[in-house]
Order: structure tokens, then C-alpha cells, then sequence
């Protein structure tokens, strides 16, 4: 059986995946070099943005495509859908990273390492940095699924108070209370931190007003490593010109790569990263266990797929 | 009864407890403006550096004396001992602040949060950061007692392997295991993180010297929130110049504060911070919470008191 890889993952990835499975033949190229390996391939493993309808067509082997990503949104899955072809990915997997930056993120502002930093810089032996803690805080996390829920169980044992919102309401181990998008309201002002974990979907999108933000405390911290469009970006800049809350802490925007220039980049109450919470060196070889596990079934014909994707919803 | 506390806390405090404790007097002034409060006082609330023998043999009713301080250096226990004076202090309460600390410090270089930090100055867009986590990595603890203890808890929370080291060997809770001072050498190569919580005792002065460096791993990191003493200065500054591990995160020092022009301000793989790990504004409540548990045991003659010191270890 050929497999075909359409990125170049480590030579060590590609040592041991021949090495466990001898049998089968992998392939690595991308895809618009793979020529005839393209149509004999039965599985493909992409990253899941460099396949469309007209590549389905191609390939006439195909009955797999394990996409080592948890975005799809450029995955032809109507194509698939016809085809019956199985789509499986790697949902789940930047739960750990990102469940790691929040928390860090967290850390870094209530110990104040910036200005620890800048301090230092100038040699400045200062003991009245004003330096707090997580304990006793409070987190709310919006859309409290597998990272979410990550952070939460972190949160939980730096003895933090976790409040999680998703679409039930419906009761979420790590957390103290779950209640539903309609309620958000009631758990604002409350909240010392507010992180948002939330896809781009019809339901998200704009979800939080300038209202929301009035209802947070002065000293709230606003963390985004979801989607960038949970906020409109007027809206976020008003919020943080006028210092309705203390902080932001955008990990994703509207227009990615933020442009030089935008005023988030200078903002004293505004921390800019390019997506970074999910990246780690982890990834692929994390990645490579969910493929194996997932290859060993298809072989078996077990069907105890990791993430299988239903085509018609499309997650 | 009278109560001397001989440091002055905020309203908020004093009031909280005047209230708790109606039937007795609080006074809350420095010891050498006390006067014959000095004398009429039962009971003594101090951070326990404004104490010596003279004090002590004319506070002719005094019987116990509440140290809001873990460090109990300058306390004169031989006075306190022939008087019979109950000791208490706050032992203990540092675990949560410095725990936190820790796993920020560890956080903030994995994340490289400092190298994000002048990126965003630069309003440089860069995903090629090489971000790492904490999840698999080999945490060293160095002195795991209670905050040595509660740093590994959160440690293990974090997916990490924890190894401890203590006088007796004996297994802790938190920690993966756990191994005498004996053999540290044997722990020293395979440890992403080497913490010290070590106290300065004959035991653990200059404990650690360029050899122990030499076996840890080129990108470990040492951590030093417990004695400054733990390694002679001219050792550490030779390790960190010649690199022969990644970075040191030092809260303590010889000479305190560090003076201007210290080689260690300057140099990139050691960040200093005063020592800050201990500090939060949770200190003072939580003291007091402390201080307001042994006085019902005090008062109730129950004598389930919190942290009561033996006076002839004086710890």
C-alpha cells in the first residue's frame, strides 16, 4: 500500500514510521510534485490546506486522508463526502500547548515579568513590584471543550476558581460551574481572567460587545488564543484605548500577520503574539501517534479511528 | 488582654480582627515606641527582627509571641526558652506565592516570553519562535518540603517527570521519587530544571559546585529561590560564562540587593529578579489567619496552635 505524505516531516518521523510499518510505502512530497504517486496513493496525509476537488478526482486510490490539523476549513469534503473517502485529523492535540501559554500568560501578568524585566535592565533592585498570585482568582473560559478544559484542570490545581461556558451548559469536570452563551453575562463581573477558546463559527463571531467588556472589572484580563473575530476589532481597540479592563493578551486577530504599524503592536495594556500557543516541537511527533494508532486500525480494518470526521458536518 | 502587634498593618486588617476578638485590646505600634505597652502585653505579634534579650526580660506579662516570618535568624529563643514563651510564626505560607513563581519562571523560558517580548517592541510577526513546553520535561527539586512540596504538585498538574531531593530520602507525595542530598549527582544529567527551596544551613552552604554544573544537561536550567549561598558566586558566574548549562533564574544572592554593575545584570542567560517570590499582597491575611487560628487555641487553652516553635531547635 502507498502512502503519501504531501509535507516533508524529520528524517527520524520518516525513519520510524517506515521502520514499524515495512509493509507499506511511504512517500513524502508535496503535493503538487507528486505526479502519478498522487493517484496510487490509498492514504494521503496532508496538513489539510493543499488539497481541493480537482485532486480528489485525481486520485483514484484514495481512501483515506489523515489531516494532521485540527482546521479543515479548506478541506473538500463535499468531494470526500461522494467518494466515501475517510478524513480523520488531530483534534485535541494543541490542548496541551495551549493549556501551557495560557497559564504562562497568566503567570506573566500577575508576577509582572515585563516589568521584572525592564527593572532588571536598568539594574534596578526593587522589591515593591506589586506581585500577586492565582490562587483564589477567578477564570472564565469560553468554550470549554478539550483545551479549555486542559486549562481548567490546570487552573484548578494553582487553586483558581474556573467558571466554563459552552453551547449545553452542560457540566464540565475541571470546572466549579459550566453555564451556556446565553448567561455570559452573569459570570463577567466576576471574572479576573477571561480567556476564549472559541472557533469562528455563525455563533461566535462578534460575540463579545463593548457591553461585555463594561461588565468586567477594571482590572480583568482578556486572553484570545481562539479565533480573532470573537471580537469586532473597533471594538476591541475602543475597550483598550479607554481601559475598560486591565489587559489583553491576543494570541490571534482579524488580519494574520497583524501589519506593522496596527496600534495593538504599541499599546502599554495590549500583548501581541503571532499564533504561537498551539506551536511546539511536540506537534509532529504527537501528530505521527494519533496517524499510527489510526493506521494500524485502518490496517486491521478495526475502525477505532482517532478524530474520524463526519463529512456532512464537517468536524 | 493586651496585644502588641509591633508592626502596623493596614485599617482593613486592624479592624477586621478588633472585631473578631472584641474583648480584647490591640495595639499596633513599632517596638521602640511601645513604652509600657512593652511591659502590659500577653501576647506579641512581630515579624521577629525587632527583638533581642533586653526586650524580652522587661516584658514582664509576656507569654507568647506570634513571628509573622518564616525567618526566625534573629529571634532571641534562649531568653524565650527561660521564660517558658510560647513561639509561633507563619512557616508554610510562602509554599503558594513561590510555587507559582517557579512555574512561571519555567513557563517564561520554554514560552520564551522575554524573546516574544522584544519581538512585539519590533512589531515583528514571527511564528518561527521555537516554543517548548513543560509537559515531559524533568523537574529537580532541590529541598522538597512544603514549598519545594507544592511546586512539584503543580509540576505534576503540568504532565512533568519530578524528581526530589531531601535529607532522609523519604518518598513525597508529588514527587516521581525521591533521593537523599548523597546522591544528587545521580539526578543531576537527565534534569530539564534544577530548583533550589534549600535553606542556608552548614549542610547546604556551597553545596553545589562546578562538577554538579558539568553533569547537568547544556540546556538545563537552574533555578534559585531558596539561599543565596547554595553555590559560591565565583562558581556560578563561571558556569554561566563558560555556558555550561542554558540559563539561571536567580531570586537570591550573596549580597542583597545586588549591587550596580554586578556582572550578573548584564549577562543574557541569567535573569535576576530581588527576591520576590515570596511576596503577594495574600501575605499579611493569610498571617493573620494564622495569628487569628492559635489565638482561639490561645485563648480556648486548646493549644492545637499552627506552627509552635521548639525552642531549643528554634524551628
Amino acid at each position: 500500500m502507498k502512502i503519501l505524505f504531501t509535507f516533508i516531516p524529520s528524517e527520524k518521523l520518516q525513519n520510524e514510521i517506515q521502520a514499524e510499518f515495512p509493509e507499506h510505502e511511504f512517500h513524502f512530497c508535496k503535493m503538487k510534485s507528486a505526479g502519478s504517486l498522487a493517484e496510487e496513493a490509498e492514504i494521503y496525509v496532508t496538513y489539510g490546506e493543499d488539497l481541493d476537488n480537482s485532486y480528489i478526482e485525481k486520485a483514484k486510490n484514495l481512501k483515506w486522508i489523515m489531516v494532521m490539523s485540527a482546521g479543515m476549513d479548506r478541506m473538500p469534503f463535499e468531494e470526500c463526502a461522494k467518494r466515501d473517502i475517510l478524513v480523520t485529523n488531530v483534534r485535541g492535540i494543541h490542548k496541551i500547548p495551549m493549556a501551557e501559554f495560557t497559564l504562562g500568560t497568566m503567570l506573566q501578568h500577575v508576577k509582572q515579568y515585563p516589568l521584572l524585566q525592564r527593572k532588571e535592565q536598568q539594574e534596578d533592585w526593587d522589591r515593591k513590584v506589586k506581585v500577586e498570585e492565582l490562587a483564589g482568582k477567578n477564570l472564565l473560559v469560553l468554550g470549554i471543550g478539550a483545551i479549555g478544559g486542559e486549562t481548567a484542570r490546570l487552573a484548578k490545581a494553582f487553586r483558581m476558581t474556573v467558571t466554563g461556558i459552552n453551547r449545553s451548559g452542560k457540566q464540565h469536570e475541571y470546572a466549579d460551574q459550566t453555564d451556556t452563551f446565553a448567561n455570559i453575562s452573569a459570570w463577567l463581573p466576576q471574572a479576573d481572567f477571561v480567556l476564549s477558546v472559541l472557533p469562528s463559527t455563525y455563533e461566535t463571531r462578534y460575540l463579545l460587545e463593548v457591553g461585555h467588556f463594561k461588565l468586567m472589572k477594571d482590572s480583568a484580563v482578556f486572553i484570545n488564543i481562539g479565533r480573532g473575530d470573537l471580537v469586532k476589532e473597533e471594538v476591541l481597540l475602543k475597550v483598550m484605548e479607554e481601559r475598560m479592563i486591565a489587559h489583553a493578551y491576543l494570541d490571534v486577530f482579524k488580519t494574520e500577520p497583524l501589519p506593522k504599524g496596527h496600534p495593538f503592536w504599541k499599546m502599554d495594556n495590549v500583548t501581541v503574539t503571532p499564533p504561537l500557543s498551539s506551536i511546539t516541537r511536540q506537534y509532529l511527533p504527537r501528530s505521527f501517534e494519533i496517524f499510527k494508532h489510526n493506521l494500524r486500525a485502518y490496517v486491521n480494518k478495526e475502525e477505532n479511528f482517532i478524530n474520524g470526521i463526519d463529512l456532512s458536518r464537517g468536524y
